[in-house]
Parts: structure tokens; C-alpha cells; sequence
């Protein structure tokens, strides 16, 4: 099986959350004569912009065409969703925005359901539209639809390029709407006669781009809670930055002077696992394990994070999680620096109390413990294992669904990690992740826990995991079947959920598309598995078999 | 590998393209205490829907539970663009709409490309999403977005459900509006607190629905036309309704009495193939080869087709293809009845002159040679290979892009059969388009023409077929790249469309989902495999590696 090894990337500065948001940095004007598509990629380029995935068709052969003459790394996925999904995972490993370049409306639309989770994990996207041209739209040829309505529900700006002198600003544009008010998905449409026609060159000259300081409304409403006894009615839900290894040593500190309890949202775009997460607790998917979590809670103060609810409405319970009493406090939006706000907040808090101690760091707990003898797998004994063994700085790109809390649960005790979960609930983002993700951080182990329904989304991104040889280390749920709506849905239809007849066998469809794998069945098998799969290069894939629990 | 036979639908009656328009029948009104789930479902039975193609989420738990506990046969797919193609093809084949149930905006969204293909094949779809509760909209939770907007480009009707008691009325409009004024995409948005919401029952009191009939203007103004000598610069340029095999003969008829020369569109959404086709020629994906077909041509009439286009602008060219001097007559709309037409312009024809001969049928031309040894496969040889072994009444389905004139050319020659194509361009119907056409007409053979590119959006439909043990022999045409983009892109980018590293290999794929198949690289490898696949019941792979041509 060949593999063409493409060109890296750049490697990224250690932090890349905030490295990466100083990388949008500010360039020298520039000026060369070329065409609307070639200063489009050098705006990008100039920009910061590092990374294309594209799936091409037609239309944009043009900008494809000027992106691979340039130093953009442009990487072929085979179907849309891969392109996107792989542009959200890049984006929150790197902190620089990913470029995308898709085909007219059907391009657009296939990759609209990670474009939806990119937006909802507040992840840079410029997301490149190729349109038919201006001269051949009214004829309504067969790809022709409103590719403007079509991006604008899972967009934060839409924008159609009309001259192709103006391109330049209309880049420019796109890329600093990918990050302001809100950091998300900026969707510039391009018409392939002005990609092709002359243009004024490509410039860059705005600021460095960073998220929003918090608003200090937020720490002065909040000085009466400082004064408020013990805190111990007090939950600091975190999200946004405050889940990175430095927003995190930053809360643990601010939690432990006030006496707040810390948790963290449910499904963050990145939270730094591992030891230096072990002073909270991460909210639950399961509503009823989440109001548990937030029983007693008097003051709710966000922190970065959005108000809690559940994904779905439950008849006769409401639909948010905090108790119904408790009162709400906005220190820090989503798309603000909630570490920022965290060190006003301790600023604050030592100015108005004495209470202010050095951070202490947590006690580890008990080593997770694995059965001497081997046995067949469990969601827990998987998750268990999956913890132990993994390396030191990897990335974990969590798509476990209702495998979830065994997980979750296990990743705590795991060593220090980057752990990607899916902020928008569409399903088949987890192989795209960790394609975008193992392209930012390519001297780093990307290990993807993917349910078995969920990998049916996006089995092509297989191929691109092989034809950049990525070091991806993919582990299947497989509980042969949709494992969360077999327990939410009515009696009647849970037999619809199985997805056992016929049975599939992941190592032969991995296989077929480059990426070769093994199935286990029993921790032993998992161990040796993974061993393997962690210190080769490469891709690899791991089907494992989950004892189905009725 | 064990394969669950599920229950079927009726068998179609034998012109479905008729049979269908009238399936969707009156019914008596029935009253019956259900909640809006329920009522929805029983009123798609009334009005004569049979087959629904999901991919569930949350939100739509009560229609999949009324839809199981229905007579509805409820098709289970693994990724939304299965389910949205599956329905496409079911529509073509049965002439009744196809139900399809998504879930939420995401779900919607992964489905949209193969609306976009249902929409411009004017394939009549019920489009259900199951949408978050009304209750819970507001808290704007992570699969929030807006479903009315998204679905509005690929839609001819969006309806939100507002009240449970009037969900009646409102499935009742989308399946009118499925059918006029132009048969395509109705999406119905169902809150998932409505769907279990008590309701007044289901009613199902509209007139049958046909394809409007042509307004007889079309004719009229062609009554000009029938006196004008030789007629040999007219071309009447075929769609919709007459290309079914009755279109055909009435078609035939009048071509040879008027004289003028008959063109079927491109991309027919059903092309009754075989020797009832070999009067006329279909125009050719080419532009170059398009404009040749249509030289000469000084009146262009265009029966139930669009005004031919070039897919894509290219520059220096017109985008239109019939010569800049002909004049256009619309005798049909795509969206009426063009048999209808074509008949009321023989009756006007033998009305205003007399040179309305009886039917001939047109002489068999000189059977398909096969090389007596085993060659390499080429696009032609596989082509004829597959039009000599292809059995009576086959439905084949026609993704093959590049390959396409070898094909078109091929299958004149083959017996009786009928021909789905892409109507839509967007990439990846292929699989999805036989799933719902097997499931519509069990009884028949189903031969999926799928180019290796296309193939990768929709791989999990092996699974499909494989789950509903269907009669579908997918052929991969595998060039070990995107042809069509060699062909037309640039040439510094040429190389990017290679699909060879990894080599891709279908065979191992497919039998991860369910499907047995093989690889043939000859035409007596080819000749084997298919006389396996043909003779044996279920789903079967053909991965057919091409020599590459560069």
C-alpha cells in the first residue's frame, strides 16, 4: 500500500490556543499582479493561514490551482464533511483558522453538518465557496442553487465576491470575520470567472486578531459573590480558554481562594485532561447525572461557558440543568477570554478579601487498575486501558457518544492530554477531527475514540488519514448498533437501532481505504493492539468489540 | 454474514411512471384518535406513500415509532444523503413519493446534496425532519439552527409544524405540494413535543394527483412548425415523461411523421433504454460534442426538457448549446405532461397535413462485438461487456461521470432496460439512487454503474443493501482518480485528483458493510463476476480496475 508523504505544516508553538491567535499576525502590504484567485490564497497566506482541505469540483479549480502553487498545504478529502470537520480540528489545535474549499451548493451542503460543529465550537473557519461563474448563474445549470441561503444557517458571515479587484477586501474580510465578534465560520463565495480575472493583489494589513477581553461588567457584578461566606453555593461552570492547560492552573487557583466548586461544560472544543484537570468535575451528557452534578448550586457563574441545557427537551422537565432557584452570572461570554476574566476575577478577589493562597497542586488519585487476567471488553475496561497506555501530549478526539461517561470518567487519571469533543452534536465529526488535528500537531499521537454508528458519517476520511500519513491511532466503540438511541427511544423501536445484520467489520473497510487495523475483543488483545498502533507511524485503526449491555 | 429480509412494499404496477401518478390516490377521510405522529403517518398512508428512508436522531423518536407500528415500510440508513438519494430513486421507479425522516438541521443538512439531485430530477419527496420542541428552541441548545432556511434552496415547499391538531393539514399540504406545480421536495419540520401531541387523525380527501397537463399553447404556437417543409432543421429535444418507454413511442411517431430529428436531454431522471431508444440520440455531456448533436438545428422544441447548458462556464464560449440563431419552443414544461404533448401534436399534425404515417420500428443495429480473448479492461469493453450480459428490464443507474459516452453509447444496444441518471450533478447519488430503486421494484435487477470518485459519498450504503438484501450489482469504475476534473482542470493541478495512493480498494470496503464482491481486471474476469452477480440474489461488488487513459 503506498502512501505519499505530503508537506507539514508549519510546526505549531507549544500553547497553540493563545500562540494561535497571535499568528493572525499583522504583514507588510504586498502588491503583485494576479489573478482574483491567486490573491486570494496570498491574502490567506498573509494572513497566517496555513492549511486548505478542499474536495474540488469544477468551479474552484482556479483557487485549487493557485493554492497548490503557493505554500498553502492543501489536502485532498474525498467528501466534504471530511473538509470542514478536518478545518475545525486543525483550528482548535492550531489556533489559526483552516481554509476550505468546496464545490458550489451540493459541495457546500455535504459539508455543512461540521461547518454546524465548528461554529458551535467557536473554531476560525474561512470556508471558500467555488460558484459557477457570474456570466452562466442565470441559466440554472444543473448545480445551480442560493449557495448564500444555503451557508448562512451554519455561518456567521456570508459574503459573495462580485468584482474580482474588490477580492482582496472581500478575503480580507472573511478572515477577520472568522474571528470577530465571535471566532466561527466566514463563508466567501466565489465565482469562477472573477477567480480567473485579473485582481489588484493581495494584502494584509490588519490587526493581530484575538478573541474579545471580557467585558469588566462581568468581575464588578460579581464582587458582592466574593464577599459571600464560603462560596460553597457557588458552581463556576468553565469553558472556552479557561479549559486550556493555562486557563485551567488560572481557575483551579480562583476556585480554590473562593471556595467555588469548578466544573467543566459538557462538550468543550478543548479541555487539557489529565492531571492538571483533576481539581473539577466535567458536566454530563445524561441530564439526570448533570442536575445531580449541579444540585445545591445557588449562583451559576459562567465562565466562558454557555448556559447549561439538556440536547434535547424531556417531557415534564425543563429543559436547563441548573436548579430552577439558582441564580445566573455572565463572567465571561463563549467567544471572550474567560482565562482573562479569571485573572481580573483573582485581582478582584485579592483587593476585596484576604483569602487569596498559592495555587496548590491536586493529589493525584489512585492509579486506574487493569485485570491481571484477560477479558472480554467493556466500555469501562476499554476507557480504562485507552487511559493508561496513552502517550504523554497526545490529542484525544472524543466522539464516544453513549459510551461517553466510562470515558470521560477515565480520561481523568489519564496523562496530560488534549481532549476534542463534539460542541455541535452532529454526528460523523471524530475521524474529520482528528484528520485536521494530526495535520496541526503532526509530532503528536492522535488517538480518536469513534462509535461505531457515528464512523458511517465520514469512512472516506480513512483515506486521507493514509494519504497524508497521519499519525492517527482510531478506536471504534463497536456495540453493533445506535447504542444512545436504543436507551432515549420509545420500546417499539429500539430493535430499529441494531446495527448488526449484517455485522460490520471496520478492519476491511480501514483496510480497503489504506489504513490498516486489527479487531479486539478482550483486554489483552486491546493492549497488544494498541501498543502497536501507538509506537508505529501511520495510521492504524482498532475495531474494538464492546460487550453489548442490554 | 447474516442479512435480515425485511418485509417489502406492493410491487409496483408495470409503467410505473403512469402507475405511480395515479397510486397517490383518493381515499375516504378516517378519523382516528392518535397524537400528530401518528396522524402524520396515517395520512402518507392514505395518500398512498409506501416506503419512508431515515436516519434517526432524537427528535424524531415518535415518527419513527408511528411510522414502525404503520404499514409504512420504514428503510434504515446509516447517513442522511443515503436516505434523501434512496428516496430520489424509489420516487423515479414507483412514480409515488418517497418519505424521508431527518433529524434536526445537521441531519437535514447531510441530506441536502441529494434533494439538490431529487429536486432537479422533479422526484416527488416528502421530506420529514423531526425538529427540537417548541418548548425547547429557545435555549438554543447545540443542534439549534435554523431548518427552514436550509432546507428552503433545495426545496420547492417548507412548512413548520405550529399546532398538532392542524399536523393533518399540514402533511396533507406537503404531499400535495410534492406533486404541483412542480413535482420535487416538500420538507415538512416537525417539533418533537408536537409529534406527541394529541391530534384530530388522519385524513386523506385530494384528487388524485397528475403532472399538470401542457398548457395547449406549446402546441398552437407550433402549428407553424408542422407546415414547414422537411422539418429537418427542427430538433426535438426529449424529457420527463417522454422518455418512459410510452413517451418513446409517441415520440417515435411523431419524429417520423414530422421529420424532425429527436435529442433526449442529457441527464434524464428515467431513460426507457434499449431498442426503444434507438430512434433517437441523448445529447452528450460534452459541450464540444453537444454542440455537433444540435448543429444545424434552426427550431429546438422542447418537450418536458430544459433549455440545454454547459454545466460549467467556459470561457470564450456561450453557456447555452443549441446554435446562437435557432429559435426555442416550449411545448412542455419540464414539470408537465410532455407525452401529452407530443400527443396532441400528432392529432394537430394529422389535423393540418397528411403525413401521419403509422409507427415503424426503427432496425436493430449490428450486435455489440466482444473480444474472443481476454483483453485489459477499457472503459468501452466494460461498457459493451455489461450492455451484452444485461439482463431484461434492468434499471441501471448511471453515476459514471468520465466514463459516461462509453456507457451512453453501449447501452443503446442493450435490451430493454431503464435508465436513472444524475439530474442534479451533485456527486455521490450513484449508491443511494439503487437503494431506492431496488426497494421500489424487487423483482427486477438493479445494475449501479458507480465511478470509484462518487462511490466515496455514500459507502455506507453497501450496508443498506446488504440490511434489505437487495438485487443491486454495483460496478466501481475505478481510474484510480477524479477523470472528470483530469480532464478540465488546469494542468498544474492534474495530479491533485489521483486516488491511487493508497490505492483504493472496494472489494475490502463493501465486505466491511455486508457486500461480496471482486476485483476483475479483464474481460473475462468481468464476464465471470457477472454472471455471478446477476444470477445470485442480494447485493454484489464489482470493483472493475480500468486501464487509466492519460
Amino acid at each position: 500500500m503506498a502512501r505519499s508523504g505530503r508537506r507539514r505544516v508549519e510546526p505549531p508553538a507549544r500553547d497553540p490556543g493563545r500562540a494561535g491567535r497571535d499568528t493572525v499576525r499583522r504583514a507588510a502590504r504586498r502588491s503583485i499582479g494576479v489573478n482574483g484567485a491567486e490573491a486570494l490564497v496570498e491574502t490567506l497566506r498573509l494572513a497566517g493561514l496555513q492549511v486548505c482541505f478542499t474536495n474540488p469540483g469544477s468551479s474552484e479549480l482556479e483557487l485549487l490551482a493557485a493554492g497548490l502553487s503557493s505554500e498553502l498545504h492543501t489536502v485532498l478529502c474525498l467528501e466534504e464533511g471530511i473538509a470542514t470537520g478536518a478545518a475545525d480540528g486543525f483550528a482548535r489545535m492550531s489556533g489559526v483558522p483552516a481554509a476550505t474549499l468546496l464545490h458550489q451548493g451540493p459541495g457546500l451542503a455535504n459539508g455543512l453538518a461540521n461547518l454546524h460543529n465548528a461554529k458551535r465550537a467557536l473554531s476560525p473557519v474561512v470556508n471558500l465557496v467555488g460558484a459557477s461563474a457570474t456570466t452562466h448563474h442565470e441559466l440554472d445549470g444543473p448545480l445551480e442553487c442560493d449557495i448564500e441561503i444555503l451557508a448562512g444557517p451554519m455561518s456567521g458571515w456570508v459574503r459573495t465576491v462580485r468584482d474580482a479587484r474588490l477580492i482582496t477586501a472581500d478575503t480580507r474580510a472573511a478572515i477577520v470575520a472568522a474571528h470577530l465578534p465571535t471566532p466561527g465560520v466566514a463563508t466567501l463565495i466565489v465565482p469562477s470567472d472573477l477567480a480567473a480575472a485579473p485582481s489588484g493583489g493581495a494584502v494584509w494589513d490588519a490587526p493581530g486578531l484575538r478573541l474579545p477581553a471580557p467585558s469588566s461588567n462581568g468581575v464588578d457584578e460579581l464582587i458582592p459573590l466574593l464577599h459571600n461566606g464560603s462560596g460553597d453555593d457557588v458552581t463556576v461552570l468553565l469553558g472556552g480558554t479557561a479549559l486550556d492547560r493555562h486557563g485551567l492552573s488560572v481557575a483551579a487557583q480562583v476556585c480554590r481562594t473562593l471556595g467555588w466548586r469548578p466544573v467543566a461544560e459538557a462538550f468543550p472544543r478543548l479541555l487539557a485532561g489529565g492531571p492538571d484537570s483533576l481539581f473539577l468535575t466535567r458536566l454530563a451528557a445524561d441530564p439526570a447525572v448533570a442536575r445531580r452534578q449541579l444540585a445545591g448550586t445557588r449562583h451559576l457563574v459562567l465562565a466562558g461557558a454557555r448556559l447549561p441545557v439538556t440536547a434535547f427537551a424531556q417531557q415534564g422537565a425543563p429543559g436547563t440543568l441548573a436548579p430552577a432557584d439558582c441564580r445566573i452570572w455572565s463572567l465571561a461570554a463563549p467567544n471572550e477570554d474567560a482565562t482573562a476574566a479569571l485573572l481580573q476575577l483573582a485581582d478582584a478577589s485579592r483587593r476585596s478579601s484576604s483569602q487569596y493562597d498559592a495555587p496548590t497542586r491536586s493529589a493525584r488519585r489512585p492509579p486506574l487498575a487493569l485485570p491481571t487476567v484477560a477479558k472480554p471488553l467493556t466500555t469501562e475496561l476499554l476507557a480504562t486501558v485507552v487511559a493508561m497506555m496513552l502517550p504523554e501530549n497526545a490529542v484525544v478526539v472524543d466522539e464516544t457518544n453513549s459510551s461517553g461517561p466510562e470515558f470521560a470518567a477515565a480520561l481523568r487519571e489519564a496523562p496530560p492530554h488534549d481532549l476534542l469533543t463534539g460542541c455541535g452534536f452532529a454526528i460523523g465529526q471524530g475521524l474529520p477531527l482528528a484528520v485536521g488535528a494530526a495535520i496541526a500537531v503532526p509530532d503528536r499521537r492522535v488517538v480518536c475514540l469513534e462509535s461505531d454508528g457515528s464512523a458511517m458519517y465520514a469512512l472516506a476520511a480513512f483515506w486521507s488519514q493514509a494519504h497524508e500519513d497521519l499519525n492517527v491511532t482510531t478506536i471504534i466503540l463497536n456495540n453493533r448498533g445506535y447504542g444512545i438511541l436504543r436507551r432515549i427511544a420509545p420500546a417499539p423501536t429500539t430493535g430499529f437501532f441494531d446495527l448488526s445484520a449484517p455485522e460490520i467489520d471496520y478492519v476491511s473497510v480501514a483496510a480497503g481505504l489504506g489504513v490498516p487495523g486489527a479487531r479486539v475483543r478482550t483486554t489483552a488483545e486491546l493492549r497488544t493492539q494498541l501498543g502497536r498502533a501507538l509506537t508505529h507511524p501511520g495510521p492504524y485503526l482498532i475495531d474494538a468489540e464492546l460487550l453489548t449491555i442490554s
